[in-house]
């Protein structure tokens, strides 16, 4: 299978942690596209290892949610954005995935 | 086109009008996955609906980035949860689309 963009939103209610979550994501390669969203290419076994990271990082923590959306091309091509691209708050650079 | 589930996310700096903007989602029949996630099944004319009404709520508010990602049956199918599921503030239902 070639790699799927997938899509990881998250709701986590400590700050350490949900910035612990956010570093794991960007180590991985994903980009921030929302404060609590993370978009990039992934295959199946990179996609296996960044679910298994999290379950990890998370597994002591109540008030987590976490969603991995693998989409397919058709998925990702309809998706609509409104407003202004997210900015990562640290580099400035622009995290939209085109 | 059948139905797609649709995933909407968005991030927004003003408490009230991430508020409308839940209600809003609300009232379009999306049920409520995370803080700031809302998923259900539109139709295309629902979803571009839905689209045009976020876009007139927020078309005067910068800091607004909002998401929406219709779901192929394929994408959804392959989505993973961890941890524990989102509960609606108010109504205390379990709000995961299964």
């Amino acid at each position: 299978m070639p790699p799927l963009i997938t899509l990881v939103i998250y709701d986590i209610e400590d700050d350490k942690l949900r910035s612990e979550v956010a570093s794991f994501l960007k180590s991985k390669g994903l980009k921030r596209i929302q404060y609590s969203a993370f978009i990039g290419p992934l295959t199946d076994s990179q996609r296996i290892d960044v679910v298994a990271g999290l379950r990890r990082l998370t597994r002591n923590s109540s008030k987590v949610n976490i969603q991995v959306y693998p989409l397919t091309p058709a998925s990702y091509n309809m998706r609509m954005v409104i407003g202004i691209p997210f900015y990562d708050e640290i580099g400035g650079e622009e995290l939209i995935v085109t």
